[in-house]
């Protein structure tokens, strides 16, 4: 595989391990995307540690209403930060 | 920076790569989106040979209508491309 279908597959790998921890094996609860954003995302994000903060992020991917994150709303997550990432590339490029 | 970092910023890199080949260096031209699926997704996508191919998913991708493909609107396409990677795996998964 060549280095992007590896980002693509390790994408997919980080959700299953988190999603399959509790519940639904095939969705991220709350706590689930909470322990994905704070130990895999640790040096772009910062470390969640307040509910509010939380609710609010499941709120906004929650598309669908039943309170947990599935794989497609997941990728409104991954976009929203990728974009963030390519921000911060160009700018660095610019300067 | 973890795995998921990683995979995040080589999906920044290789878009960049692509984009400032030619002409507008921040926007993937359609010979630029070309090269970058037949190149980077040789594995997990068929080879694109016909110009009718390459023309359709510009225009889907394309939400802003200046023929090219911006950041935001490659990210629709990973995006695509990821959630068939999920269905893949998953059904792999239950097998």
């Amino acid at each position: 595989m060549t280095d992007f279908e590896n980002s693509l597959a390790t994408i997919v790998t980080v959700f299953i391990k988190y999603a399959r921890k509790e519940g639904d094996k095939h969705k991220l609860k709350k706590s689930e995307l909470k322990d994905l954003i704070n130990n895999e995302l640790s040096n772009f994000l910062e470390q969640i540690k307040d509910q509010a903060t939380m609710d609010n992020l499941m709120e906004s991917l929650d598309t669908d209403g039943d309170s947990e994150c599935d794989f497609q709303e997941f990728m409104t997550f991954v976009t929203m930060v990728t974009i963030c990432c390519h921000e911060f590339f160009v700018q660095h490029e610019d300067e």
